[in-house]
């Protein structure tokens, strides 16, 4: 089920750079990338992290099978020997360093840190933003939805509004940033992620009448199934329903119109037929703003299926990632030497697309009450590269259950965790923690107004500490 | 390299509605859906079809293993043994007629009209819809770059902008649409489209300084290569680059700050300096309107690369596609009787959502000077399904050369063609057709402003003849 080249989700300019690279003696030097994105979509305060998970399987599967190396050498790519040699005997050998799935960002949030030699790491830069960018984008759009909605029940119904294989990722990502189920089967069968759905409006009318077409429901579904009742006139398919299925019928959901008024209505209605504890299920074109203001008036509503609006990152489907290199070493041949003795930090200057050089460590603050102060960007030590990090133990565990000390009052944490050490992937990412730490992250934003931020500013600074010179922020973020 | 489990890019109510239609015998009769928009994104005037190859071959491959059906029954949903033999069983054996890759579409435009027993209708939904709504909006905005561009070159970059497998069909798409190339390597491989890219500022970063990755970069991509001169100093860059790679240097790339400035200053110096012949290619965040701009100054571009706008469909990344039943058989068993005596029309009356009942044939009018007049939709023949349509011959041939009479004066077509019959795939889509149809039929748009629409209504009117009851737009169309 998964694709079965990754290696291809590649520009072409990572492998000629490779090319390149191999020859001027650049190939082998140690080289530092970090991903971040330079600011948030305007008016919102945070992103969630998703899509770890997908990476960390890429770089597994990450190689240049003979028939991909043969096409690649056929469209002169690869036509260079000393290329096709080192495609052919490619396997990440570096660290990853990461925010787990689930976890906070902010602008410049180094949320990947991938260290090993130059060309290995480049090649990886397209598969690693595509993904990243895609699942990110939507794990944010998902958790504001789902702080938007309180405690109703939030369904994901999106995939037809977005290509197959990403309409599986979305579920999950949406998943993650706290949708309670999926319609996408492939993504329950994959994910083990809830499904759920009963019937379109193509389902009653095909049947000769509304009445029929609830029998046949009912009769293989049960009453505690959701009836569609907008295919023609709201009033008369309720009465329907109730009458078809009973006053035990489990929902009805109304997909068009004045939700508001719609829901208020369908309410009255089926407590006056006795169905008080029918729920009430809406969709359409919903978005965090919609079931926010659905919220605020009380509307009677159970349960929220989005569809286009999550799919798509409510209105902002790519999550800016950038995969720039921070560090490089000096040193041509680093085989034989400290690698680490001599990398200089780098930074590109063009206009507002600046990179602060240097790889960062990354720290959190909680103040006395349990909320999140601030994100410390420091330079991280490269002496020792995995001192400061999260030993290979804790990740492991951390996957599980999440550490007792988070989120507890006046404590600061580092949201990075080791995921590949040498090339090996040390680091076990869980859907169902991802879903918790995102829940758990996001309580420790309450006090921020979380869903309209018109002073477009993150919900908490990020500060620069230890930094010889203070990155001038003004001239670097667009 | 294609995932393998197409028929879980399906939503759970499609196959609760098996079920239930199994039961109440509606799972057999004969349907009719239909795929259509019911309005173009603000300011559009037209759409262009991609996706339709895909669609052919997920129809082609949309079976359910044993695997796949001891996951569903696992799960309860095909716990019902009926309902596991029906999955096990699964193959399309119905009709398919649609608008090739390429063609225009208008609001309305019944892009795919599926025909078979309902139930193996229903479950192609979303896989459908997926598809088409993801491509339709790349190559709907790649069209749109493409006019903006005139005759300069444009090429796709987007793909870390999109989830991996949305980018390879994004670069499709935007190839259909008009695009000259693209970075992704796996859409190179896969249908052999052009594939092109250089070097990043990562690659210039790595080295000890500019002179030396230029030098790199020239001894083995050679001189008519793409020189990146935006990663410190612009105008230094180039006096490098030119001074590194000779007078003959094929190319420069300029990603950041203002294009227009940026790229008269650069033609100015690169002739001061004698490398007249060296092209200029501009990125970062382009979008249709800001190449027009570019295009209005005269700026001295040669090639633009588009990325994060073209594979998010330029602020539309869904193309509001939706696959709608029109037409049902009323007799359950339709197995001894001419199926299509008993059709009857139907739609859906949801507020601003409804559907206009019964399978449409469109028609195309050519004016006396070859542009564009209107696309005409009739009521299609039931008795008679196929003998309106393009035969199997003409389909096939079709794919490979547009018939002669097309944008003929005074003519008219239908953009419809036979693609599925019973079950069998008879049309081949072939992508470089698809790109020559696009900009065929651009050609007969040329009367239209196609980039500015205020008045946001469609190149050329859909018109409605042969309805016993005109269709009420007004009501109809959100």
């Amino acid at each position: 089920m998964y694709c079965s080249f990754p290696a291809l989700y590649t520009d072409h300019y990572e492998l000629t750079m490779v090319a390149a690279a191999l020859r001027s003696g650049v190939a082998e030097r140690r080289a530092v990338f970090e991903v971040f994105t330079r600011s948030l979509p305007a008016g919102r305060a945070y992103g969630i992290v998703a899509g770890i998970d997908r990476v960390l399987d890429a770089v597994r599967r990450f190689h240049f099978t003979s028939t991909v190396v043969d096409h690649l050498t056929k469209m002169g790519i690869a036509k260079d020997p000393d290329v096709a040699d080192w495609l052919s005997s490619y396997r990440f050998k570096g660290d990853i360093i990461g925010y787990p799935d689930g976890e906070l960002f902010f602008p410049r949030s180094p949320i990947l840190t991938v260290e090993g030699e130059f060309a290995e790491c480049v090649v990886l830069e397209t598969v690693v933003l595509s993904i990243l960018n895609h699942d990110c984008a939507v794990a944010s759009a998902a958790a504001r939805m789902r702080s938007a909605a309180g405690n109703r029940i939030i369904l994901e119904g999106g995939s037809r509004r977005t290509d197959p294989e990403a309409a599986v990722a979305a579920a999950k990502a949406a998943y993650i940033g706290g949708f309670d189920a999926t319609s996408n089967l492939e993504a329950g069968r994959r994910w083990n992620i809830p499904t759920g759905g009963t019937a379109s409006h193509a389902f009653v009318l095909a049947h000769n009448n509304e009445c029929d077409a609830f029998t046949a429901q009912r009769n293989t579904l049960g009453e505690d199934s959701t009836y569609l009742v907008d295919t023609l006139d709201v009033d008369k398919a309720i009465h329907k329903a109730v009458e078809v299925v009973g006053s035990d019928i489990g929902a009805i959901r109304i997909d068009s119109g004045n939700l508001y008024n719609r829901s208020v209505e369908a309410r009255a209605l089926l407590d006056k037929l006795g169905a008080s504890k029918c729920r009430i299920v809406v969709s359409g074109d919903l978005d965090e703003f919609k079931i926010a203001e659905l919220e605020k008036k009380k509307a009677p509503v159970n349960a929220y299926l989005v569809g286009t609006n999550l799919v798509t990152g409510s209105g902002h489907p790519t999550a800016s990632m950038v995969y720039k290199l921070v560090a490089i070493s000096d040193c041509d041949d680093n085989k034989n030497s400290n690698p680490n003795s001599s990398m200089r930090s780098v930074g590109k200057l063009s206009a507002e697309k600046a990179t602060i050089g240097g790889r960062k460590q990354a720290l959190r603050t909680i103040d006395t009450d349990g909320f999140l102060l601030s994100e410390t960007l420091q330079p991280a030590n490269f002496e020792q590269p995995d001192s400061s990090y999260t030993e290979e133990g804790e990740a492991s565990d951390f996957a599980g259950s999440i550490p007792a000390n988070f989120e507890q009052p006046n404590s600061s944490y580092t949201p990075q965790v080791l995921m590949v050490s040498k090339g090996k992937v040390v680091y076990t990412s869980n859907t169902e923690a991802a879903r918790q730490l995102c829940a758990k992250r996001l309580k420790t934003l309450q006090r921020c107004d979380r869903l309209v931020n018109p002073l477009n500013t993150p919900a908490v600074p990020t500060l620069w500490a230890g930094w010889d010179n203070e990155p001038n922020l003004e001239n670097h973020d667009r």
